[in-house]
């Protein structure tokens, strides 16, 4: 099944690696007519995933995730369009230079060739995931849920229509049917077929990932991120970025989940820090000195430190010193998104040079780590390991370089 | 075992990412210092491990890369020398803008921070690898072959009094003694203390990474390259670039092991470049056409074609095509150098398009993707895997890129 499946994704992967950009962003401009044209279909095809879940008893969250409506098929077009707007990252030129002999060596970008999205309810994903390994020249191999299987069915669909009106390979947009761990499983395994696994969704899909994947992968992981609040802050600034940063968007993960308070400030600062977040239904659990200065406050454990709360949960440590702020974040950090809060210069050079983390944000809120925010135009996830792309993931994270080498004859 | 190594060399990695590029440069021209100086004790080390291998019957290649003389000990301080005075990947910024609402974003080299080595016979190795770990700014733990443990000792000993006296911790360069393969596989699964392993050994070691590391990898695997020469190509730098990609270091990656011709020129080409590969003792093996041509040739198999021989054999093939060409070699090759001969640009071009591989060479032989001759001045292994690095990797390919971000206060 997945070998089928794989062989297909890469021959179409040959034929994308050799298109032309204006044709790749032709084709993502017929996709999102395609998917506007799919509508009623679509539609049709999510109530049945809606009637099934709710059978099923699924409630809240996840049905909205997978409700779609008129509304949120314009969104997937316009994201499509968007995508299709931005430029091509594929046949970049990162770097040249003559050999000492005189051959010509041409550092180029272009794309992975077959991408793998293993993703959970949201059938936008369907859409987004396609439109950005499309544009980026890869093949993508989808693996949604089994809830918005009929969804991603008729989404897919649309897209494979459009792509071969557009000379390109339907295969460059698969969807796999079999929703099973099994399936995920064998798709994780794909070495021969699968350059990159892209997973997004929950600490369980993760956790699976890194058990089973032997295919490459980039790890969209927690984000357990912290605000400093410096000795040297302006605490105004500091209050506007920690409420923000915690309240703003609570369930996503580059929301503040502990705030670091130095001593010096603490007194000053945390009262009314704190009446801030409660008065937006915050809950705090802070440290013993934390809690004698905000007697309102819960007690914080060593599981509040290390927990991604992704809700109105803040937790909050009062810090002798910014060393013991580095030290923590080293401690309970997960490589996402760090801030400080100073106007100490020589601090927060100290602060970026000691924290190993995908973004350090100085005196600006966590929750700019992100695709559109960066200025990407669209992300594929948000990576928290080191290696090959770190933080919010768009085009270029779906290219890798290479060398070409122009010669005239010349040997060693 | 694992966890007091890892732990010590994630605490080094901290003072190694803080530490000014100037005094990793110091701390380098101090390495190859301490080589120099130790190598009475280095050598007499490796007579010990010469000894032990020569009693349990080890001999021919292994030994040799096994042994070191003073030359060899003035080569890997060198090397040191030569790694010292290239330019400091580390904070060097690749990118920057504003977003929209004025904060300041960066885009800059990082260290990635533990790098694993786990590599063969040779003891040169514990000096590069640490050399170009340093310059990087990361920590690195190195786990050698059981016959050098001795002569690694000596090496990595002097290496680690170089660190302290330049005021960087010791155990940025920490040495495995444990050279078990349960040693190995626990580095390989240490996925909270290792960022990224380059495993640097045959295609046992290769497999037995892609068995069992649960860290990420970049894997430095088999070169089964080609050399195409096309319809349009210059007979006489084909057979210039043919014999040099053949015989001038057979047992290396980037040397080519099929020869693929175009049937408009194996008339005119074959019989002298047989000629002139037999003339260097290179045994052929072609298919039929190839062999009606050059009768002297052995029978090409299917295994010939998905051989990496290291060896002075050749296996040859007509193509009625570039197409053909471009066919065998996706069919055939490891990601590693494809390399085309011909005047045609469009031909060129389209091989190029064509062949997703690290390095594609137009009129140049294979044996240029080498870290010394892109200008790298050094390199830790050669990445056939398309995630974080292909081809070559130097110094650059220890780092990673991450954002700074410096506001004024700004939320969303």
């Amino acid at each position: 099944m997945i070998e089928e499946i794989g062989r297909r994704a890469r021959e179409a992967s040959h034929a994308l690696r050799q298109s032309t950009g204006e044709s790749r962003r032709q084709a993502l401009l017929g996709m999102a007519a395609g998917v506007e044209e799919a509508a009623p279909a679509v539609l049709e095809a999510n109530r049945a995933d809606m009637a099934q879940a709710e059978g099923e008893g699924i409630t809240g969250a996840l049905i909205d995730r997978l409700r779609l409506d008129e509304r949120r098929i314009s969104a997937m077009a316009a994201g499509l369009r968007s995508v299709a707007s931005l430029p091509d990252p594929v046949g970049r030129e990162t770097g040249g230079w003559s050999l000492y002999n005189g051959v010509q060596l041409h550092r180029v970008r272009v794309p992975l060739g077959v991408v793998a999205v293993i993703y959970e309810a949201r059938p936008n994903v369907t859409a987004d995931a396609a439109g950005l390994c499309i544009r980026s020249g890869n093949a993508v191999i989808l693996r949604g849920s089994s809830y918005a299987l009929r969804s991603n069915m008729a989404i897919s669909g649309a897209i494979r229509g459009s792509l071969t009106s557009a000379g390109l390979p339907a295969d460059g947009v698969q969807l796999l049917e079999d929703t099973s761990r099994d399936g995920a499983k064998a798709l994780m395994q794909a070495t021969e077929w699968v350059d990159l696994l892209v997973p997004r969704g929950g600490p369980g899909l993760i956790a699976a990932v890194q058990a089973d994947a032997t295919v490459p992968t980039v790890i969209d992981g927690a984000g357990n991120c912290h605000v400093y609040v410096d000795a040297a802050a302006d605490l105004e600034k500091a209050l506007g970025i920690v409420v923000n940063a915690k309240v703003q968007r609570p369930g996503v993960c580059n929301a503040a989940e502990t705030l670091l308070v130095h001593e010096a400030v603490a007194e000053n600062f945390l009262g009314e820090a704190a009446r801030a977040l409660m008065a937006e239904n915050v809950e705090l659990r802070g440290d013993d000195h934390a809690r004698e200065l905000v007697p309102e406050m819960g007690e914080a454990t060593e599981e509040d430190w290390a927990t991604e709360y992704l809700d109105l949960i803040m937790a909050v440590r009062v810090v002798p010193g910014i060393d013991a702020a580095i030290e923590h974040v080293r401690r309970y950090g997960t490589g996402h998104t760090e801030a400080i809060v100073t106007d100490d210069r020589v601090a927060a050079d100290r602060f970026v040079a000691a924290i190993d983390t995908a973004v350090v944000a100085v005196n600006a809120s966590t929750r700019f780590t992100d695709g559109e925010e960066f200025g990407f135009g669209a992300e594929i996830g948000n990576s928290t390991q080191k290696l090959h792309v770190r933080g919010p993931m768009g085009l270029e994270s779906l290219t890798s370089e290479r060398y070409v080498l122009y010669g005239d004859g010349q040997v060693r």
